[in-house]
């Protein structure tokens, strides 16, 4: 039996302006699965997290990823997923892209390396579909590859990795709410107006921009989301005042973290940072909502081996 | 009194995808305006080109500019311009903003530069307004400041000068037909299917990655356009069977210079944009409508004295 222990990270997807089309790594947050495969044919999951996940391996977002690879392949094989630590499901930072990512990749190191890093999140992106039934990579492809990674494309996928700011930090909440996905996405509207789209692409634009020369206010000014947020922001009680606060702690931009309830801040420096995490903390905790909370310093590190 | 003469370049604004919010400067092309000031109140215009322009100053695009500049500044003087060298009106590659950016920079010029360069654009704004009923800067800003010129934002205005690779190559065919901008935009649908849009904005991301990492193959397959191109091509004949032979023969894409009439490709290469060229005089000649073409090397030169 070959046996192999990965982490893959937890993620953001959209950025504020990127909707389905960025995702940035969280690194240092993330879940751990050790994989193992032996000779024969089959898939068993084995769950020792103390978080709920469905019994059956039909319903477990692993399961149309092992099953994509082996197809993809051509390979076979008797293939045991321990889950060691998970990210809450529900939570918006990319749980189910996170075990998606690990499962690939894993599989993908006993196998000597047989498919390309686009291939991998191709894989993972099977499981994405299971969670919330569609074919998403902002979440599948940071999480796979680290760091912030633009889609360009579906059709055929077109991954661009772009730069990360050596000063870029991030401040993020998981306040304990239900939203499931599957909602957040269908309470968007499937028409938008123009003007709204115009300067919806104005901003990824100036967030690409920003990335790729250092510029944390720019990418700040950027995250401005027209088109999801005004729809989500209904599920985060008192998110307008939050972000106000912290944008006036020094931070340069707040955003739903994907489809939410977690909600996450950038900032230039550690200390704002830190700030928008206590201001974080103190609006939930005023409101009796429990959370939890970490501060990262986005890196380039995507899933990994480890021992 | 004071006199000066001032070039400024065409510009394609849009880049395919990149709809209200990116513009390119194309250099070597443009108007030449001499523009005077003395003792006094008022404005001549005065138009020494073969190009039939507005006899009614008042719809002359460069008016609204020159007064903006003097409400901007609180200055007064006699103000005297000739147009020496015109792009024809309604040829797609930003006849007017060329003429405002003239106006705006001259005037400036002649004032000991007391606005800048980004309040130069705010003054070719009003000019573009006059000519197509909106203040848009993707052709204003590019030929003030030359280059490519992302437009982050109107409220308030962002301008954002991208990299332009040291190889890329733009080859423009005018076509003689009439295309009114405000037809162009009339026909567009004020609303976007969000599947098309997140296309869009994924593009765009790619469009700016692809200027800042000098990817032409990333620009190329970056410049899809999904919200005006469905609608505008119909106004150039054979459109798509153009853009086949173009793509074939080497360009890395061909689309719309901003409303049309005008279509331009980019190439890695001089040559492959001359086979473009060639491509492009072919297509118009079959079908008997005159045009003029050009192949430039994309530069960072904006508008400027000359002598």
């Amino acid at each position: 039996m070959n046996k192999i222990k990965v982490f893959a990270p937890a993620s953001i997807a959209n950025m504020g302006c990127g909707f389905d089309i960025i995702g940035m790594a969280l690194d240092e947050v993330g879940d751990v699965l050790e994989i193992s495969i032996e000779d024969g044919d089959g898939l068993t999951i084995e769950n020792e997290t103390n978080v709920p996940l469905p019994a059956d391996p039909e319903e477990n977002v692993v399961t149309p990823v092992i099953r994509k690879f082996m197809e993809m392949t051509g390979k076979k094989a008797k293939v045991g997923i321990r889950i060691l630590k998970k990210i809450y499901p529900g939570s918006g930072i990319g749980s189910s892209a996170a075990s998606c990512a690990a499962a690939a990749f894993g599989i993908n190191e006993l196998f000597d390396h047989i498919l390309t890093e686009e291939e991998l999140v191709v894989c993972a992106m099977e499981g994405e579909n299971l969670a919330s039934g569609g074919y998403h990579a902002d979440n599948a492809a940071p999480a796979v590859m680290g760091g912030i990674v633009l889609i360009r494309g579906y059709e055929p996928l077109d991954l661009i990795k772009l730069p990360v700011p050596g000063n870029l930090y991030c401040a993020v909440i998981h306040p304990h709410m239900i939203v499931s996905t599957k909602e957040a996405r269908s309470i968007l509207p499937q028409q938008v107006p123009l003007h709204n789209a115009i300067r919806q692409w104005g901003n990824v634009g100036g967030l690409v921009a920003g990335l790729y020369s250092s510029d944390i206010s720019l990418i700040g000014r950027s995250m401005q989301d027209y088109v999801a947020e005004p729809y989500r922001k209904q599920f985060i009680p008192g998110f307008d005042t939050l972000r106000k606060n912290i944008l006036q702690a020094g931070a340069q931009a707040m955003n739903i973290s994907g489809s939410g309830p977690s909600v996450f801040a950038v900032a230039n420096h550690f200390e704002p940072a830190r700030k928008a995490e206590n201001l974080m903390k103190r609006h939930f905790e005023a409101m009796g909502i429990e959370y939890e909370t970490f501060v990262v310093k986005v890196s380039n590190k995507g899933t990994r081996v480890i021992y």
